[in-house]
């Protein structure tokens, strides 16, 4: 990452994903065979995990995914119904890189995701009593460490594509998982879908724009909350891209959907990875060119300019806090506490 | 758009989307009788347009849309295998807002996109002469005018998802059309995708980067052709973000795999709509930490490094230029433009 990069939860990039592998099937099913390969669970998507050791200490937080090895998930992969994806393989120190050639081995471990549909507990050997699925997703998924919630970002977004996406959008037909997991191909040969490269065959990242409106005075933001919240927060409002649009038109015509805010300049902050099921966040800020709100009550249930005081308030929990930030690991709570650290004038 | 803001080929937005009136099913169907409103035709996704009247003059480019009334459509409109897709309303004078309420009209000119899969020429009636479908889409995609292109990207894009996702991924049933082209409704009544909101129902957005990469002296730029590029062609890499992954580590992944150059800090430039058939183009300058160039041969014929004078070469088409530049309607011209335009250090 670059020095003035915001790392965001979600983001790490824990494992080269190594897409040059997922056509080498021969490659692929060694690594599946191999003792040293790491299998990640999920069951109806939700991961299994283990809660650290000194839960009280870490307050319940930094939940590890189950690191499971071949003789635990045999039996799983040998069931049709069990999906299996190629992560990557975990990153060599520099040095390191194109040694470790032993016995034909590469030396690299590869990490796989398994997603099923049916309670997979009586077909696990020899896995932690301790260990659980985390369900449902939200907050639960926020309680990861760093990297398991990038590792956790790519298989749960790709598990949730097959998910969804086993029939082919084109023809109707079955189609079959291909290439480590990363594609999916149409059963019926005469399918358009097979005469060249069509991206229903290919897992599905929706762009997202998520902003935080400044007030023309430069010294107010407008934050919005959705009914689904917890009492007392406020975030920034966001909206799905549409097709033929920018992220700028994006940002102006959302916030002018939900608030009725007119919105001049737009600038690019930062981007997270969302995987419920499978978005891209594009934060940014924006400048507001009118002031009255009139909110759109299908999805926001309110929405208010707070100051630059009752936001640092908020942040700093002093007195009776305003109102309630979203937490640290939504890229609404970073695209927020920038802008406190910035001058006031953008 | 903001002051600093670069307005793309396919980003005008020249009409209000007007996305609440999607669901008003009355208002829509008033509309699509209504002798204002503005239909535009595909066939097969190629759009109807006019070459305009003096074309030597602009030499065959500002290619014209053809703007249809209700009399050329009304059969077409009629048959059960068009597709209409509400494209939105025609933007007003600030100081017209919500005046013009004559006779329970509101005044506003909608316009509408249709596609068939069967040639529409014996069921349109009066329509010019001189009018034709555009086809193949590129390079003729791009000698539309700026506001023409703009529509054509929304119109294009949805279409060409209702072409490739008429069934329903989650089930394989059939679905029909819904909130003026931009849903998909499953028609199994137990299908999961009709319990919540599942993106299996919208219209399909593709995240792409494309980044123009600099090498560590500051002075040279990497460029790379494919093998289907007109000939002597050199444009940015680029590749289609992955899930779980940000804008920036998608620009390190794509660089690397089709170049072997690693790259360190990332910036986000500009963006695009590029509705062949609906990719958000995320434009970005990327900074080079390793300068030794491994193409992939599956992606990338040749990948070079230019030096600033070579790509100035190029603009100016001074002597014989080393390479040829993408069009201006890219992104890609852009990212190289404004990189020429910018203090050599990054
Ligand atoms: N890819 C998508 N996934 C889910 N909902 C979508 C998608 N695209 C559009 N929508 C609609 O957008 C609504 C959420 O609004 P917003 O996030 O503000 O764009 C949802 O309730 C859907 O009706
Ligand atoms: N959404 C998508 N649409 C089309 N091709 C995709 C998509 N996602 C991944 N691909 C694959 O990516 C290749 C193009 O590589 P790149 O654009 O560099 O990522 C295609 O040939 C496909 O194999
Ligand atoms: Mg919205
Ligand atoms: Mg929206
Ligand atoms: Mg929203
Ligand atoms: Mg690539
Ligand atoms: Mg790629
Ligand atoms: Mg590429
Ligand atoms: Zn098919
Ligand atoms: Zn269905």
């Amino acid at each position: 990452a670059g020095p003035e990069e915001q790392e965001s939860y979600f983001s790490r990039e824990f494992l080269h994903r190594m897409s040059e592998k997922r056509t080498d099937s021969q490659w692929l099913a060694a690594k599946q065979s191999s003792p040293e390969t790491v299998f990640l669970l999920f069951f109806n998507l939700n991961p299994l995990v283990t809660a650290p050791a000194d839960e009280a200490a870490s307050g319940g937080s930094d939940m590890k995914l189950c690191r499971l090895r071949l003789p635990s998930v045999e039996e799983l992969l040998r069931r049709g119904d069990t999906m299996v994806v190629f992560l990557g393989v975990e990153k060599l120190p520099e040095s390191h890189s194109s040694s470790a050639q032993k016995d034909g081995d590469d030396g690299l471990t590869a990490w796989f995701a398994l997603n099923t549909e049916q309670n997979p507990m009586d077909h696990l050997r020899s896995v932690d009593a301790q260990s659980f699925f985390l369900k449902p997703p939200m907050p639960g998924l926020l309680t990861l460490c760093e990297n398991d919630a990038g590792v956790l970002a790519q298989a749960r977004a790709v598990l949730a594509w097959h998910s969804r996406y086993s029939f082919c959008p084109t023809c109707g037909s079955a189609t079959r998982a291909d290439e480590g997991g990363h594609k999916r191909t149409c059963l019926q040969a005469d399918c358009k879908s097979l005469q060249g490269i069509h991206n229903t065959c290919y897992p599905r990242v929706d762009p997202v724009v998520i902003m935080l409106v400044i007030h023309p005075d430069g010294n107010q933001c407008l934050l919005g909350r959705k009914k689904i919240f917890p009492p007392g927060m406020f975030s920034c409002l966001a909206g799905f891209i549409e097709p033929g649009e920018t992220v700028e038109d994006g940002v102006r015509r959302e916030v002018q959907e939900e608030s009725g805010v007119r919105v001049g300049p737009v600038q690019y902050i930062a981007c997270q990875p969302w995987p419920m099921p499978s978005s891209l966040m594009i934060g940014c800020h924006a400048v507001a060119v009118s002031t009255d709100i009139t909110v759109d009550e299908h999805e926001i249930e309110e929405a208010r300019w707070f100051t630059r005081q009752q936001v640092i308030d908020a942040f700093v929990k002093r007195g009776r806090p305003p109102f309630v930030l979203p937490p640290r690991q939504a890229i609404a709570h970073y695209l927020i506490k920038h802008w406190i650290g910035i001058n006031a004038n953008l």
